[in-house]
């Protein structure tokens, strides 16, 4: 077995920021020693002198290849992995569809269709569950056993992805007896449906409206609603892409309870605002995405909540669509604009920014981007941390350089940037994958297919 | 015009209690005086020395001959409202009902038509709006016209009075609009709904289940909800009989924040708990209402949020079905035992054994008993207290009479007591609707036909 | 006896909005009547037509005469109650003071001889407790049975009224036992002091600084550390001059979970700002209280409060000195300027302004400035109402006059008024003390004497 | 220099449970790596297969030989430090106090003198400050500067402590300026007092007395006190030995607000309660500590806040004090009882307990043992984790032998033990400090004067 040792740099993790040469053997970490202490050889040798060694990143939410609206989601698990994996994120868990009156399976053997063989880092699946019943909350049990354990539900989308309390009840009690941990969208969908076509009908039709008739008081209130539907069901539940602050009020505060309640943000939400989704000439198109963004004030609550642990996970949401031909479907509706953003590639770098800008320490970086979605989902100790033992996803990571993202420049297969002329300091420079190189040197050097799947294990968080 | 004048008495209202004499004229009060320095002549006299003199109780929550689960409340407009007065209320609020797929309109109608010239006592009608829809909601603004300004509407009871959450928003853009008050039962009726399946599935089947599976979380939720989508419409909400510890603290929180929301409990929450509901031999059934009896600790917070003013009003939700015939029909499955206690009668001398048990001062008796409902829901002035011009709707109260209440001597026509055998201090004495005499001295001396129907404003609890 | 009426009037009292004539004889009310129904003759008929008629105010926080570092406040109780009417309020509440090492009874007396024969309307006294020790807390027993049933204690002012927590708490357990209210000044004295002294030396010596170091956190502080002390004895506490919005929600909370708790706001608070103690050319001397002015944005805070019921009382704190040679002992060194506002003649007409601004209701302008305040310190039935037997301390207020607040105009002896070149619509028209005229449209026609010392009951908030 | 390896253990940190051989050289933990790939050799090796091997637990809250009510705390650093060894702890912060009149330098030098060559594990000192003045002040610059970064303050304890708000605010502020951290122990020590000549005077003199005058309320008023300073100042704040779920509510209320605040709280807090201090013969006393121990069911809220991260370390505040002729002082008058009990040795152990019994999690139990509170007092990195560069201070710990505690068998100075009887599961075998054994396979090996005084670092929970 090749031995590849990883020396000079500083080691970041969740917990600890220490300098240790790594050493990598079949995939895997072997040791970490203090540097000039250790006593192994290996064949390859990547200086990290001035430079991070920190876990590859997870990104717990993304979207590749997701129907929606009449067209998809522009990245490919190929280009959505690679352009990933570029980002220094190396693991991604996406969401496999059950189509209503279809069962799980049927709808998980169509998304491990579509990315077997494609990616270039590994992945993982949670399950959409668009149809509650007998049948699909028996496959529960199985997809639980064979390794997909997280299953999410709407309070959105009526007509779509949308289940009614009753039919979340159920499987937040399914989860309950089967380990599962139920993923909620929650915004309350009827009530926003009502504010849509009201808001059509006085002709307000730009996509600023979409943020507006998606109150961040209908986000607060279903996420109020789950907590208390999974209290009644003894489960826990995650609740993604927080984006208002009474929002994160009520999360604070079930879990003051001690309640298993859990929360994940995006850097949408922390770094941009309604201002872009009223930028002109059908712009904030661009930056449709549900929940919305919020007025600039909610950021502070973000970072607090992240600061607080009251929000644990910052996942991508990564669903982009190109803004020729595909955003462009709701000119003149905004109801009809493809709901999401790319953002795969940004996380890393963005959540560094926030450490320079002072919201974060490192290692609450390491634990928001990597440790904490790792643990979350099952996969804590094989990817999120570098310890012995722990895959060998690790970046290289240049805390001085600058950067300027932009469409021009990133590997999104996406025709803009949500970030789009933004300078950040910070860059990845060197990626590894279970030990192999992915990025080397800002060069890729991976290839698709080395990407396996996940079979994961239930939330680290509990029991 | 025949003059009556009541002296001696204590009268006590919301606001005072003041030794003085009053003056009846013209079915309304034309004075208030000093005992002794009065200079009216009056053809009749009522000596109220040692006793009580307080404006008759305004029941806001009453349903006579309702449809309910294949059979009709067993108290009609003439024998409920005959036992009201014998209880010392002198005004109800029922609730017309509309039928899915039917006008507003053709509902009213039919609760006109089974109370007109049945009453003892004056009476209104609230609404209840069983199908949201473009036509109901703009008969809405013509009932809000004529004097009906409130309307109830249900997150429970799904497939039969349940609105969705985008329903009820509309309904409360509405009110906003109008000046109507939106009432609600507020518990999530499509989770209980999984819960009483699978309590049934598990052969539980005794009443007792039936509050074991209308939970208390549940309750709470909803009016979490209920509240949030009031603030999204900028309406008011007025949350029907509460009795969750859970739900009053969401009250309490709201009205905080100075947002109009207010709630109304009943006495069956204040006096009785699940012990009850668990009596054998299916003696439970007769305290089977929803929402349900609660544990005892939970009266502590209701009497408590009566305090406070987070509960504003008590009504009695009386709903009388017969332990006998209709009770029965849930034997065997606690979920067809006909929903309703009968309790019309009982609510003053309850409450006025709370004010001896230390809960309320007298004064607070009144308030929640006879000025709030009345302010609630557009009366006051007119009913609810005792003041120059307003109805002389009167009752003249023995406050050291003792009584037991039983089955046996009240005047509901149900064929038991949620009370039996219980010894309260107070009792009615004379009773006047409009200055006519309705009890008089322990005496029925009314009619059927005296009480008029009671064109309503809006709630004076706004603006 | 003459007897004297009202007529044509909108009666309006903290329950009732009637139209109404209203008898008067031997000094109290007699009788209140439907217009044209009333069968009594009088010697004297007051038309008040298109015209309110309120309650006498009773303003339950004044300091006439009151010794404050060096100076006196400038109104003495003749001039002050004087002023008093002219604004419409025919009680107050002020304080004796109790010298420390000097018993209580000496302090009252002093505050006797300042009032006995000067008053034009009643008056009653609060006892400052400056030094509580054995002989003091038995004076209390003393004091209550007799009719001073409230005791001021201070968290502020060190070395002058300063309490220390644990005296705070032996007077809180003697008011617990003997009936009596205690009222705080809550501030943080100790911390201030340290503020105060850090400004001094950083050279910050302007007016604007006093409100700089008299932080809201350390109002709320105390507020919050009274309640607690308040709870361990058992006993009511009423908070004084609440103007931080923190200290607002310290009251609220206490409040919901039921406590005796109460509190108490200014004109000043709701109607002045920071922007006022920022005036120019030591002109925001005139604007130095303690608690201090806030920025404005507590103002929302306070009306919330007021309309929430979580304050209940609106009195003025009315303790004037003059800009010149009073006020200036302060200039160079903020903490040397006399603490005080003038304000007893403007606070009925700020609060009819609030009414028309849409803060408050009219029956809330009422309570708060004249109902509560009676009841809150067992005056209630006698003062703060329009009602049979109470005495007639009565106000003719006209609703659509318009007038100019201005020193030049005022009855205070203060040589600037607080709310200068301020327009309100509303004014007093007639006074009336006990059925006599005090002001007779807008004439000053009572005389120092006619007010007499009130013995008091405790509070009718309790029990 | 010696190599050691610890082989074949599963090595737990508040991070990560991996199985790795530990390589130590000169004192400190020189590689990780994952069992049968590591290629160093090593002189000795330590075999932990089927062990614990975890960071030695800091305990950050002793007193050794503390003078406290005419006696001395009874363990020297000599024996205490040893106990501590023997229960699997490898640091301790004592504190030095300062003495009224004196500077805090004379006071640390006192505590040197005291600690200097006697401790058989490394130790820390904090500060206690009981007279806060000019000179104080500055001494804490020089102090912080040097390695001495934290300082406790009292509310409790009148004339002895005591610091009132003033001085407090003033600590505060100087340790937001020079990075320090203020430990407070928060009782309102004032009205205690009072409550305890009042407990006296009723004759009410047994130990369980104690615990009902140091009211759960007044602890979380002087905890939410001092927030409120600490919030004014800038400054974080710790709060010491919390018991009472009243003041974990007011920690969690202020972590939510994002505010630096900490807590701590003992393990007699967690597993003994009220009962025990109502034990009959005078046992009672044994319990004596401040705060007191509370009401049974206080527990689940301090296991709650541990579990939420409201609170973050459990410390001992070991100080003991024997029955006999120590305890005993204060037969007939509670509050002569010296205040303080035995636990440096049994923490460890109680906390593993825990885990077993399912109220914390096994990396949570290193978290509050030995990362939280290495972390929070600038030790982190040397101490409190197993990593590469940290000192070699490590347990290797039994995780299924059964043990009975008693003072038979324990090693602290004190002849009783608070948890007499008490059997638990889990085990000290062997403990090394940076590298040298001291407990070896149930034998103690080390000796007085190895332990070295520790520098620390300012809190690493900030910036």
């Amino acid at each position: 077995m090749t031995r590849t040792q990883v020396t000079g740099g500083l080691v970041i993790t969740a917990a600890e920021e220490i300098h240790a040469d790594v050493l990598i053997e079949g995939g895997r970490i072997a040791a970490l020693a203090v540097p000039g202490t250790q006593t192994w050889t290996a064949e390859r040798t990547i200086d990290a002198t001035g430079k991070y060694v920190i876990p590859g990143g997870v990104d717990a939410h993304t979207h590749m290849e997701l129907p929606f609206g009449g067209t998809f989601a522009s990245d490919t698990f190929e280009t959505g992995t690679r352009a990933a994996a570029w980002g220094g994120t190396t693991t991604i868990i996406d969401f496999a569809v059950q189509t209503v009156g279809r069962s799980l399976r049927e709808g998980l053997d169509a998304w491990h269709a579509k990315a077997d063989g494609q990616c270039a880092i590994d992945y993982g699946f949670h399950m959409i569950m668009s149809d509650v019943n007998e049948r699909s909350l028996k496959e529960m049990d199985w997809l639980v056993a064979e390794g997909l354990t997280s299953f999410k539900l709407f309070t959105a989308y009526p007509g779509v992805f949308f289940s009614d309390d009753g039919q979340i009840l159920r499987a937040m009690q399914r989860a309950a007896s089967n380990g599962g941990m139920i993923m909620m969208h929650a915004e309350n969908g009827l009530a926003i449906d009502v504010l849509v076509e009201q808001a059509l009908q006085r002709g307000e039709t730009d996509p600023r409206y979409h943020g507006e008739v998606r109150k961040a008081l209908l986000e607060a209130e279903a996420t109020h609603r789950v907590i208390k539907l999974a209290q009644v069901a003894g489960a826990p539940v995650y609740v993604v892409h927080v984006s208002a602050q009474e929002a994160v009020a009520e999360l604070a505060r079930a879990r003051d309870e001690g309640l298993p309640v859990f929360g994940e943000t995006c850097p949408q939400y922390l770094f941009l605002s309604t201002d872009n989704l009223a930028e002109p000439d059908f712009e904030g198109a661009k930056y449709v995405c549900s929940t919305p963004l919020r007025p600039e004030e909610h950021q502070a609550a973000l970072w607090r909540g992240l600061r607080t642990n009251d929000l644990q996970v910052v996942s991508t949401d990564h669903c982009p669509f190109c803004f020729v031909g595909q955003k462009e479907l709701g000119r003149g509706d905004f109801s009809k604009i493809p709901n999401g953003l790319p953002g795969v590639e940004n996380r890393m770098d963005l959540l560094h920014q926030a450490v320079l800008d002072g919201h974060i320490s490192r290692r609450r970086w390491i634990d928001i981007a990597c440790a904490a979605p790792a643990r979350m989902f099952g996969l804590y100790g094989k990817k999120g941390t570098i310890a012995p033992g722990a895959d060998a996803d690790m970046v290289i990571y240049d805390p001085a350089a600058e950067q300027v993202m932009s469409a021009e420049t990133h590997h999104m297969n996406v025709d803009y940037s949500a970030y789009e002329g933004k300078r950040v300091t910070g860059r990845v420079e060197t990626v590894l994958s279970r030990g192999e190189l992915v990025i080397d040197q800002h060069e890729f050097v991976g290839r698709a297919g080395h990407g396996a799947y996940l079979a994961r294990g239930t939330s680290q968080y509990l029991g």
